[in-house]
């Protein structure tokens, strides 16, 4: 960590600073600059708050040198973190999946659409049970029940499923059913009571990226769960707000290789809520692939019988099945080794 | 709620879409443009999900008409609502009040800060006991003994307390303890469970805007909890993210009026987490009261003895005492009522 | 456009804004809701500022309906427009085209630069002659020596080349010295004044969109330019501004599909601008090819000699040349007529 | 500046890196920490592209140290600047104005309203006779006319005016006709051959910031007008864009000090595109001048007869006045010397 101190600062109000500091356990190093003087803070400085340095009324500004998380950070583990999501499917480290399945479980049509996503090539089931809504007079889902639903689908295909948890009194309820995958949506992405909650677990934790979280407290909110003991963690860009409406969010493909450069952790890309509309999700689908995302999830519903209510962003069978195939050429473009060939 | 019908659509599929809608029990109005239809939907249109409609292949846009919340709502409530805060403090409906106190509760030094905030007109005492921290390597606060803490000075003094309440499975304690305030942050402002969970409470609730919250998202969170039956909400602007950098957060005082205009809930100004560094923090208290606030909700921490750690956003007690007599004028330069003099 | 009528507006007000609307050459169709009333106005409404209406009494909000640009827009020039830019390469409606070269020319590498790109399958030229830059202290281009050298360069390897014009003064030049593409950057991106005179010309332009523009102002300044006369645009995303800050902008990648959606124009990707990082550049080249941009501009510098000053967002020759191979496998994969296969 | 080493880097290479940068005249303070060493980089800095440095292989990342301006520097030049307007109107060092008037120049009620902000208490009148507007179908001023219309009114009234400037091209006409300050707009603040033409004259100049403009770009704006010769330079906040759309810009009212910080120039609000509804002006207004402003630029428009017209974001006169009062006892609350009370 560094810190500016302003010119007007006399040498004793410097030493009294630079003491202070050391008398917290770090080390120092000064340089004097034309305009303003650094001040060098050696040691493990995750502890220190940049703002309060900053109030300091001789401090000009200060900077972080080392990224405030350690567990996440590919700097301390280079290697990638391969995670083992159940039913022989792993991710990461050149495994690739994509999780599908409807935004909601909504019944018996369950099975019937992991089914198609299945014939299709993915290999994870998703559908929501506990629903985060925006309003509270919105359907909230049907908890429990749907929670045994996919795993009954996932029981009779042999999948992984992936649900939401957005409770930390349900947690227990998730571990004890077995549940593969827990996600954390990007609402509960600062939820810190949460992320403790099943950090305590082992089971594999789907991290969405907060509305407007930074890539910095993605892997901050990934730190809290693996300072708790479950390093079974898969990050997600799930789109974030900016000014832009013409779609739901605005998807930070970006983040997918700083995810890859920062992080040991599989990164994988959610075009569905990326984009909000059935007809850009296939479109920013195919960019998280070729970015080098580590898997999609991809909201996917069958409704020949009700043609007006395929969901806002969720693709038909048909569409899914057209996109899978371009996306396994996607893939192979991007990893293929060029050189051998 | 309107939709807009492509010029593309056929008689046919609009008569279709027409009776899908009548189906779920809505009125509509179909009127023809020169390049598009627009079909007003009347009726509860808070239940349906604009981007569904949206997704369908016969609909360019859908846009709301009618506000997608309503206890929250000025039209349907135009009186300002006052909270009762408890120790004879009231907020709202032209009744300002001034919570201020230490970012956190560290300790004896409390009792010391209340006094001073209290001789310098503040009416309400604010301090954190569970602290929701970025990283899991920050202090995660006092706990339980930190709400003791803030009882005795309440007690001592005779003010009500505002204090941060992270987790559902604590709620229940803070009632016990019988809080005055509890404080919902911006971290939590999708937090579902939890706001149902204080819902269910009659305790007032100091409701924090979310980071990257719209005004509109504010208002629903403030559904959440009065639809569970907890009318006692204060809302709270407290910055939002945006691309600058020189401040913590931009502080979007615009929000005051506007929620003043769309709701009949008193409003609050944050400028401690809104610029986030204690230079900045007493032109914003003015501009917050200036642009109307109902209250405002500052840090201040007495430290003469530790001159480096005043916290980085945080106003000393002189500080504060100066700033108190200007927001009184400035409170009283806008509700003045000139045409009487 | 549609227009909110507060509840509270009577009879008469709704009657005196109806008269007023229709004085002004629109149709009206009025529909009464359970809360509020709207009344639909039907014309050409891109002649109405939404705010006017909006400031009335009795209005509560005002939407648009149709898009506010015409000759930009897909509803009525269904059919993608291809743009010609000379030395045979067309780009657009199945044509697609890689744009590269350094951001700033510099002297006799150019030419050295320009070979490496061509040998990698580049078909045009980029270089910047004028530079904007954030600050006047730093090197502002060499301006029309480098026009020249451009054009040396595009006349020995026989391909069209693409540079930036910053003032509406130098456009007459362009013209002269038969630049193939003008560039308006991001800066000026509403810089009406140069819009309406590359209008006048026939170069076609790429146009880059704003840092902060949204998609509709990218297409209105399109919509500048078209309506003076040149229709030969094409439409660059180079990056959002947002409050991520681990790459220089945000990578709109979505913007792509949108575009191509709402407007028959070509549209581009700047992998470079987008991200900042050489190593972040071909994921998102990767991206945007695969979320089907017609073309893409990327910055190539050549610098075995002098090991330090490849640009910050360039890419070596070598990473240039293993990107052109992926790109073409992607565009392959997702073109590709699979039905056939 | 700062350049943070990677661990990976050998000292070999991290030799050749400090020869590199001494080699461009700068001296450098190695500071080695646990994880990573850090390069001071001792000199004139602002001639750096912190991203050059940042794309180097050994790098980690670059942090500046000391702002990128100088002229605009409140380092440099302590005390408060205050610009002559004309007409014996002075802005900042205590000074502080009002500018009122039309959007646009429409005719001759321009001496209207004139004289009615006149009367009110303004000191500056403001009205555009250049209009930048997103759709070319829009209204584009007056042009010259306008500009002799609001000359015509500054004689009669002995007030000084503000007014548009677009076009470099155009600079030489509002200097031949005495214009008193020349006004550069949002769209404008990164059209540096705009700015750097009004460089050149002796003309104040009220400076917009950009819509997505940092602080730190308006002050590098600022720069290049000040880098040519003229020093005359007022800053405006005047809202930027974000997600919330409830008001037309969100009001960074934080600016406001966080500017008077960083530099010596005036700084004034514009209440007017801050929030785009007549509803918000005032609070926006009375918080900008809370919040320490030099003066205020505000929409004011009289259309008694023509009830539909007022401009969507214009305060009418008589709201004016009463704004006008409340904002002179607001200017006396932050500005009074309590301890002499």
């Amino acid at each position: 960590m560094i810190a500016i101190v302003k010119e007007s600062a006399t040498n004793d109000q410097l030493q009294h600073f630079v003491k202070w500091i050391e008398g917290r356990g770090f080390r120092t190093n000064v340089s004097r600059g034309e305009n303003e003087t650094v001040v060098g803070i050696i040691g493990d400085t995750t502890q220190i708050d940049p703002f309060l340095l900053e109030s300091m009324d001789i401090i000009e500004t200060v900077r972080r040198v080392s990224e405030p998380f350690k567990k996440a950070n590919r700097k301390f583990h280079p290697e990638d973190t391969i995670v083992d999501c159940g039913h022989g499917v792993k991710i990461g480290g050149g495994n690739f999946q994509v999780m599908a399945g409807p935004c909601s479980v909504e019944g018996k049509n369950l099975i019937e659409i992991a089914r198609c996503v299945k014939d299709a090539g993915a290999t994870m089931l998703r559908g929501g049970a506990y629903k985060p809504r925006t309003s509270p007079y919105s359907y909230q889902g049907m908890g429990e029940k749907g929670l045994d639903l996919l795993l009954e689908a996932s029981a009779e295909l042999d999948m992984p499923i992936v649900t939401e948890v957005m409770d930390p009194r349900d947690v227990q309820l998730f571990v004890d059913k077995k549940i593969d995958v827990m996600q954390i949506g990007a609402r509960n992405a600062q939820n810190f009571s949460l992320l403790k909650e099943v950090g305590k677990t082992k089971t594999p934790i789907l991290l969405k990226r907060g509305m407007s979280g930074t890539i910095d407290e993605l892997l901050m909110a990934a730190e809290y769960i693996m300072s708790e003991g479950n390093e079974n963690v898969i990050l997600c860009e799930r789109g974030i707000r900016t000014f832009e409406t013409r779609t739901r969010n605005t998807f930070d493909v970006n983040a997918i290789p700083v995810l890859h450069h920062l992080s040991h952790l599989p990164v994988v890309g959610d075009p569905s809520h990326s984009t909000g509309y059935t007809r850009y999700v296939r479109p920013a689908a195919y960019a998280a692939t070729a970015a080098g995302a580590d898997g999609l999830e991809i909201e996917v519903h069958n409704c020949p019988q009700e043609a007006w209510s395929d969901g806002a962003q969720a693709l038909t069978p048909a569409q899914f099945a057209d996109a899978m195939k371009r996306i396994a050429l996607i893939r192979e473009a991007v990893t293929a080794d060029l050189d051998k060939e």
